[in-house]
């Protein structure tokens, strides 16, 4: 019955298109022969998991999990190939109903224009754990730079790239210069863009050629200080804390500090760029949340401004304007769509490039 | 198995959100005694079928299919209630992996404030084909004027309308004036709209106050001779037609004319505006792609040229710009995500406005 309906949609989606897939033959590549981009700790024993969560036994095991996702996850490399397809497993996500399934255990690849990344075709994921999909087809053969992001709410068991028999397929350096840490909740995570690429962390790297880490933790960005004291020895280059929307507001008095001041202790002199939760958008009647984000977001602001006393390097974006003014910006008034996603990038880009640019970075 | 996946997927968005839906008793009240709005045939035997494709003889048996799903339809009615809940039940769509479950078989509340219609909450579809959610909560207990949008991408069986034991709930005209009908793709009907009430013809309706219906036939927007028969006579003081996408470029040149001439024949002096097919962004790398979209559009842009020297009321939105400039407003090079969306009315908007103001409508 499943497979019935699988094929139903597949039909009427080729037939939506118009457009009859052609099926070259391909010639794959292990992705780990490529460059594996967007993960904070370079070791871990599964290679598309975020963190080694075994070296980290105080960590809360919902964290752990969530850090197996491969969130912000992309593989960087160049080809002449006319068309590139992939094969890749997920472990299977339950399915989520505010997201696609192209953006929770799917792929999207983009290719170099000049200086602007631009999309070029999703990988679309089958109903099995494995699937093998043509990204992009009938291409010059010219020689072009790529990055195939991978799904940001599912673990990436195995991932191939193709080409076409006889193209060349090179691994390519990491495109996105510095490191720089994006800690939250499940919208750094990636919920709800329409495919991986849309979530903010990723388009921020291609808006901007820095090299935005991805670790947003789904429902538990809490500030432990486990995840503290985790985050804080990382070799970055610049922090930006988007943790406010898992925590109560007074656990974002209680936590707030331990965590800037765990980071900054290994990190002197370094950006510390806070943001607040967004206005969620299910906020717009309901007054019991517009209270409870209104504390999440004052007891923040007043945390920070606390810490700025003696903290010269720690910086606030406010909530303000982050999801634009017509409430039009989410899925499901708490996760961005992919209209709320560009707005936020639309206000945090220009901040935290205004501060990187006064660190020289 | 499934089950226990859902569970697991509830507990992480509750977790995700951070707040607990509180459950206050509701009584419910069948919509069909509510205003439902949206539709082009007033009289159908299945209440939310868009169509009685009995009457159609000679309509595809695909277009029969599609029109039976509740896209662009919305229930209108005004309450004290502090809390709004519904209960639903679809037929159970296929799995759509470019689309969220919200979009294809969930629901969408908006509230009137002031002029603007403003997104209020949405109703998660469950495993089952039948769901109760509440969609808005903790509300003041002043009278609102509400629409709750219906699935874009299935069969509606029964919706119920939930308010708090002894609430006001009362039937509320159609908000939107005049009626102009948008014969479309699966652009139309709603992929890859994040939610319901994303549909661009939903979001032109609340932007404007003009009541846009929809006619988006997923894949099937191929300008069939039974089809524009059907459409011709409807009682509508405005036609949009943005059905270049699913048709080849011959049927282009063969078909246009004819739906014109037909829409025409029966509605002497009332505006058509022909609507070119947005520029794929699958188009960016694929030269075949690309340069089918070039033959569609150059095809219609010729046909309706030709129409328009002998017919003043026939008007032309071209491509350009219609998907802003970015290459980011696809969820899959196809279908636009909610920023494609947004910028298809931006464009849109203004244009059938001024069109509308010279006719008085």
């Amino acid at each position: 019955m499943l497979s019935r309906l699988l094929l139903c949609t597949t039909l009427l989606i080729s037939s939506a298109t118009g457009f009859a897939q052609k099926q070259p033959s391909f010639e794959y590549t292990d992705a780990q022969k490529l460059t594996l981009i967007g993960k904070a700790f370079t070791s871990t024993p599964a290679v598309y998991h975020r963190v080694d969560t075994l070296l980290y036994a105080d960590i809360p095991p919902a964290v752990k999990k969530l850090l197996t996702h491969s969130s912000g996850l992309a593989i960087s490399f160049s080809t002449n190939s006319t068309a590139i397809s992939a094969k890749w497993c997920t472990k299977k996500s339950p399915h989520y109903n505010n997201m696609t399934a192209i953006a929770y255990e799917g792929l999207d690849i983009y290719i170099k224009r000049g200086n602007q990344w631009v999309f070029a075709g999703v990988g679309r994921p089958e109903a099995d754990t494995c699937t093998e999909f043509t990204l992009v087809n009938n291409m010059d053969s010219s020689v072009k730079e790529c990055l195939v992001y991978l799904p940001v709410y599912d673990e990436t068991k195995e991932l191939s790239i193709g080409v076409r028999k006889g193209a060349s397929l090179q691994a390519r350096p990491n495109p996105f210069k510095k490191n720089i840490l994006i800690y939250g909740s499940s919208i750094v995570h990636g919920a709800s863009a329409s495919r991986p690429g849309m979530a903010y962390p990723a388009m921020l790297c291609r808006q901007t050629g820095y090299n935005f880490i991805n670790f947003g933790v789904s429902g538990n960005a809490k500030m432990e200080r486990s995840v503290a004291d985790m985050i804080a020895p990382l070799p970055m280059d610049a922090f930006i804390l988007d943790c406010v929307p898992n925590c109560t507001p007074e656990q974002v008095t209680e936590r707030t500090a331990y965590l800037v001041k765990a980071i900054r202790a290994k990190h002197p002199g370094k950006p510390i760029i806070a943001v607040q939760s967004i206005v969620r958008e299910n906020s717009n009647f309901d007054l019991d949340i517009a209270e409870k984000i209104r504390q999440q977001n004052g007891n923040f602001l007043k945390e920070i401004s606390a810490l700025q006393k003696t903290d010269k390097d720690l910086y606030m974006i406010t909530a303000d304007g982050l999801l634009g003014s017509d409430h039009e910006g989410t899925t499901d008034g708490t996760h961005p769509n992919d209209l709320g996603f560009d707005r936020m990038v639309q206000k945090i880009k220009p901040a935290v490039l205004k501060i990187f640019k006064k660190y020289g970075l």
